[in-house]
């Protein structure tokens, strides 16, 4: 029987890491993400182009790439950076990224909130970053997909649609829902991934569940089991706006790749060399919102022999 | 469309008590059983009817029983106690219960570690118990169903179904299987219950599946829609022993229900109030172990305005 895959897509070093009150290091930014290249993570978010101004913590966008491509080709890895307008497209393209996520929220309140723009004015972004960069390979990044903390869970998904056929319309082929404030259940995840599939026959969908109400691990299985093509996570759950001590952060990608492999898909990641990252990063950071479980245990594959 | 049930058995006064170090007043252990009732709990190991040497914390297993009783009908309520033994189960009965669970590991090994037994001394003292109470209710709880600290996890599950049909023989027909280190995973858990499904049509099939390495939730979900009777979890998730901090308690039952409520299920308890009598237990009992994320959230529900 072939094993089951799923690419895993580590946001850890954007989402993580843009959280974090005290400035990362750049080398110590550098080398959690040369950790995670070498527990097998192929795909990774590995910075931020955006305002200094709003988020000093990746001010550093351009060294990491710089050190990072220096030693590794987007031929044989995905890695990409978010950004929020054609400007920070312009700087990851100089940067030397060909991938970039641009956010835009389905809530437009949450939009305003977060970007202050309105639909249109976003979508007339977006439609520039695609004129300007047309080399550039572009992820829309759907915020509050699955709910908002302003206008609440959607328990209707038409609005996603008519969002996404948007998108399509110029040209946007990969979709990554988030559910960012971790508003989501998995028969809410099942229907609304059934929906867009269904829907979009010919695009990639992507999912970036927050773990705030500890559905990031349902969530994320369900979306993978309904057929998602990649999911998000962070290196021990690093992540979350920190207003709920210990519970706000993302789904952990060590938890969930130990999920996966003790499920017998194929990761090509190495879950111990992961927890040991997660690990590292722990001691790290210690202001850090984790919301990782393994990380904290000694020898979780200690008792795994099989019988 | 009718609304989806599924039991949910609450086990923080057995599973979640006996782990502390300090003695937790009796009225405080009345006082949170009587809070869990309030939230709408109907199924509830209370205590257990253990050696108080053994286990300090639950000597005051008769007295808690008194109290509820004076003020509960097991007419209504679903209310039963652990017992290792037809000694635990006489304690029980003279109590005023009615209901008793009795725990035999699946491993030979970890039933010697744990209470000195082996599989046929275990299997003598159940029929002696069935003999001596036959009008006690006996649930069996399977310990290491899924995977054993000593023997590691367990992919065959015919071990299990020749366990399960020593105990039906002797007239066992509810099966508590318990995932008492936490090494299952979801694809293990719908063969396993699939499988005892399928082998024992007339049996009543409950889970206890313990966080450690963060299945909590996952497990517990695949479980209910294979088709489990009943799932066991404690408030807070408080339990484990504790060598993994923050990480090796139980299924948290109010992250439980906020998920199946959220998924449409209908369990008649309050997760409101259910998460606040978390936050209470978790303020009683600062050295608990506790792996429930919702308690450590402000407004869980503030945002649930459905659109």
């Amino acid at each position: 029987m072939d094993k089951k895959t799923i690419d895993i897509i580590e946001v850890g070093p954007r989402d993580g890491f843009q959280n974090l009150k005290t400035f990362l290091p750049t080398q110590q930014k550098v080398d959690l993400i040369e950790r995670l290249l070498q527990c097998g993570i192929r795909h990774m978010q590995i910075t931020s182009f955006v305002s200094p101004k709003a988020i000093p913590q990746l001010r550093d966008a351009a060294e990491v790439c710089k050190s990072i491509l220096s030693r590794h080709s987007l031929q044989e890895l995905d890695l990409y950076a978010l950004i929020p307008n054609l400007r920070g497209a312009q700087a990851a393209w100089s940067a030397g990224l060909r991938k970039v996520n641009n956010v835009i929220s389905l809530s437009p309140t949450h939009n305003k909130a977060n970007i202050n723009r309105t639909h249109d004015e976003s979508f007339a972004e977006l439609a520039l970053i695609l004129e300007q960069l047309p080399e550039m390979e572009v992820v829309l990044d759907v915020a509050t997909a699955f709910g908002c903390p302003f206008e609440g869970k959607y328990l209707d998904f038409q609005p996603l649609l008519d969002f996404l056929r948007r998108a399509y319309g110029l040209g946007i082929r990969t979709f990554n829902l988030c559910d960012t404030v971790g508003l989501a259940d998995p028969v809410q995840v099942r229907r609304v991934i059934g929906a867009v599939r269904q829907t979009f026959t010919d695009v990639r969908i992507e999912i970036h569940i927050h773990d705030t109400r500890a559905m990031g691990l349902v969530n994320t299985l369900a979306a993978i089991e309904v057929g998602v093509d990649g999911v998000q996570s962070t290196l021990g759950g690093l992540g979350g706006c920190p207003f709920a001590p210990g519970a706000s952060g993302n789904t952990a990608t060590e938890d969930m790749v130990y999920m996966l492999t003790e499920m017998g898909y194929d990761t090509n990641i190495d879950v111990t060399a992961l927890i040991n990252a997660a690990k590292y990063e722990y001691s790290l950071i210690p202001e850090g919102i984790f919301s990782g479980h393994l990380l904290h245990i000694d020898t979780p594959r200690g008792c795994h022999i099989t019988k």
